[in-house]
């Protein structure tokens, strides 16, 4: 890792790809990368929001390929380490293989936080191209931190040089952050991640407990960008992590510079991170954004408050794939309130 | 106070005033108090930004007078309760007694953090014109726990039924709070409040912070309108606080109603609270707004970076008023700077 207390890995080119659409062009990439090379970040993270692979029908297009979106950061990192995300089931060996070739020097490896064992391959092949690995178990909210614990002993297992606690939805509160990473940096001897969303508005005060509780490397993107209602701040992180007083390698003023001299105006309205009632319903409820849409429509046609909905699919521990289940939960929800209405009037 | 564990204040129309340049009409208060109302808010407050008072040429001219708005907005609060500003040397004992007459259930009195006893007398025409009084130590971060305590016992012993910590730059970090909402609550018989800004993205994070550490009163505004980068998003504190298992009077969907239908329409891409790099470094340094233009034009004087001055400025603790301190510090900084080069120069 570093010398310095904390890891900063900015993930702005590929968490906040989900922000823009996956549209930011090569050339839009390049410049990020190279101011924040200039600032000296730890870590660069370059993908399709959804990982290599990700552009797709599935997922969305992005606005050019994995190569080319390499061939235009790798020239402007010096000191700067150049990270790719792979989701086991969307990205392949052969997207690994283009990566090594054209200089990464880490692999993150992303799966749901009780799915770890579809991972042990892909630890084997990016540690046999001798990359980093780094394992990230995503929405580690719907879990205990036992079973958290059992799930990255796993990644340990495979070869991970650090395992990540994923904040995906939101959802977490810093007490659910200090067990989680708490009891990660407790019982395993490798270093232990987090990353946070805002979507309850703890995007910075989530990933300051998982340091104190722990945490040696973290997440964060400029101005916030990424899905939902975004990550954790980069330039404000720092800042805070400087005025805790840990020791970080970026630079505050240059990434404050990158955010709002290079970032910023590559946004629009629409791209910009905001925490809306959308994104808070989703990080209370605890689910994925994929929901939402679905919710409204079914809301509207049993007459229930979508909010309603979101909330009781989130006390079911539903996850992305189980959309169907929506309706179902509607209807019972209805019934049991027309059920109640007439007990009501029988009174 | 009210049976839950913690009382929430909102003050989208009076904090949230600063955003909107004091512009807000009395026909859009009266709309905003209506729909905190429906949504069981504790209380509202409502005031110029600066109190009562405070519409003049220093402070920017209100669109109307505070009888206007107390006329608007008290026939729309049925159990909410009414809240108003006062500080010291802007508002005067006219203003309270309207506020009295037209239906004031409780009067905030704010000074800086070390000048609590300016406030003495204002206590004493507040209790006696039978109102709830509250106190406020602006600028909290300024002052050791120790001198935080001292002035609220002041304000204790003037008769306030709580005293805020008031963060009010957004300076502080979640340790700075517990540190000194926790040493209140040890110390004082009264109840003990909690004011955040979000300039460091920790609006929500300290208030949870202040809360866990005794706080029973805190403030937020709807969509986190405020001076500043804002304060804490009041329909986010809420869910949060819900979801950490704290019994609150307000209504979740309510309040969130009232932030994205009722105030959101009113507000422009201008006035919407953003965390930019201007209102981070403030929080940073820990200076207030108003240096910030004047660091800017004293930079460009010196050529230097005006985040340095700011820092500086923070450090030495400089407060409002002493704005004509800023062309000395960057004068003596430009000089060492020049030193500096010279010895470098030499070697």
């Amino acid at each position: 890792m570093t010398d310095s207390d904390v890891r900063l890995i900015d993930m702005t080119l590929r968490d906040g790809m989900h922000a823009v659409d996956h549209q930011f062009t090569p050339e839009q990439m390049a410049d990020v990368a190279s101011a924040l090379d200039e600032a000296n970040m730890d870590v660069v993270e370059v993908s399709h929001g959804d990982g290599m692979g990700g552009s797709s029908i599935n997922y969305g297009f992005a606005a050019a390929d994995t190569e080319a979106y390499l061939d235009a950061v790798v020239p402007e990192l010096t000191d700067t380490r150049l990270s790719v995300l792979l989701l086991p089931g969307i990205g392949t060996v052969e997207e690994l293989d283009l990566a090594v070739e054209k200089g990464a020097d880490m692999c993150r490896i992303a799966t749901h936080v009780t799915e770890a064992d579809v991972s042990a391959e892909h630890f084997e092949f990016v540690e046999e191209r001798g990359l980093e690995a780094n394992g990230l178990l995503m929405l580690s909210h719907m879990a205990s931190p036992e079973t958290v614990l059992e799930q990255a002993k796993l990644m340990e297992d495979y070869g991970a040089e650090a395992v990540y606690v994923m904040d995906s939805a939101g959802a977490m509160l810093p007490q659910d952050v200090r067990e989680r990473v708490g009891l990660l940096s407790e019982e395993l001897s490798i270093d232990v991640g987090f990353h946070a969303h805002n979507n309850l508005g703890l995007g910075i005060g989530n990933t300051l407990a998982g340091i104190e509780a722990g945490a040696t490397t973290v997440d964060g993107c400029l101005r916030g960008l990424g899905a939902g209602s975004g990550n954790a701040q980069m330039e404000v992180l720092v800042g805070v992590l400087e005025k805790a007083g840990y020791d970080v390698s970026p630079d505050f003023f240059g990434v404050m510079d990158a955010a709002e001299d290079v970032l910023l105006p590559m946004l629009t309205e629409d791209t910009m991170p905001e925490l809306d009632n959308d994104s808070l319903v989703l990080g209370y409820a605890g689910v994925y954004s994929s929901f939402l849409r679905h919710t409204r429509r079914v809301g509207e046609q049993f007459d229930l408050d979508p909010r309603e909905i979101l909330v009781e699919l989130g006390e079911m521990g539903v996850v992305g794939g189980q959309e169907d289940m929506i309706t179902d939960v509607a209807a019972r929800m209805a019934e049991d309130e027309a059920a109640t209405a007439d007990s009501e009037a029988d009174d």
